[in-house]
């Protein structure tokens, strides 16, 4: 564990990662533009918008679990991951009320979080990145990447967690999908 | 459960708090100011130094000891609690790098920390400040409100914290005490 990396997300005319395509899936859409650059939030270039998060300790893991998740899964930047996600969420005031009991069943005994993206590993590397404390419009910023053959078996992982219990309490999501040249 | 308020303590020449000690428990001090400010972060005064956290979701406290909190304690503001105190904590690698069952364990099962606070609810009052994903010298800003009859009983729970399993993770600790006139 190293400290936080505050990491920026900037929408614009620059970066490695093509923009292909920007769906609002609950709420509102951020505006369109052509590329994604990723870099330390210190450093960002000018842009349409910026999203900026901090990679943090883990809230919900176990230690089995966060031992699991760490024997199986790989980094960012694989040559073949030439595929990416960006999905920023926000999740409601009702879910922020919950006790850290109440929250840990529902994202872990009911909707199975950590386990179902364990399915899909090693082929999707992913970070998790924390705003919520930052102030803004999101909660997290979550980036996955992943081959373009394993572009189907990432939609169905979306899809299972999508129709989790958990994903009630989304009220804000967006989902950017991302090539690299 | 309200949006995290983003809280700026700044130590200058302003603020209704008297800076009555400002002393180093553990790691660097933080330089000495006659008066304190507690403002929103968007108008803290100019000072000598500003740290600035929000408040934020809990992160171990369960619904039943949730509840059990909100059933005894009191609010800030109190006329009659003249007395406070701001001690800011760092917590080392070590304990960011623990997995959220064993921080758990170790916050609450071995160190007894919501425990202690309950044994002196409602006399001290508290609100805790999250800025490890902000950045900066610490993780939280813990501030702490009680009348002067009280002052002997929140130096025993200072005391009994600090003597916990918990605090050997504290890598930098400050213990601003303060008086209103």
């Amino acid at each position: 564990m190293t400290d936080p990396l505050a990491i920026a997300f900037t929408a614009g005319e620059t970066g490695p990662w093509r923009i292909a395509a920007c769906t609002p899936v609950t709420g509102t859409a951020l505006p369109a533009a052509p590329r994604l650059a990723v870099t330390a939030a210190g450093a960002a270039p000018g842009g349409v918008w910026t999203l900026i998060g901090t990679t943090s300790n883990t809230r919900y893991a176990t230690r089995a679990e966060t031992d699991a998740l760490a024997a199986r899964q790989q980094g960012l930047g694989r040559p073949a991951a030439t595929c990416a996600a960006l999905i920023p969420i926000r999740k409601s005031a009702a879910w922020w009320a919950l006790a850290q009991d109440e929250r840990r069943d529902i994202f872990e005994a009911r909707s199975r979080h950590t386990a179902i993206g364990m399915d899909y590993l090693p082929q999707v590397a992913r970070r998790l990145h924390h705003c919520r404390d930052l102030g803004g419009a999101y909660d997290f910023l979550t980036w996955f990447e992943y081959a373009s053959d394993d572009a189907a078996a990432f939609e169905r992982m979306v899809a299972r967690l999508r129709a989790t219990e958990e994903w009630r309490y989304v009220e804000a999501e967006m989902d950017l999908r991302l090539e690299r040249d």
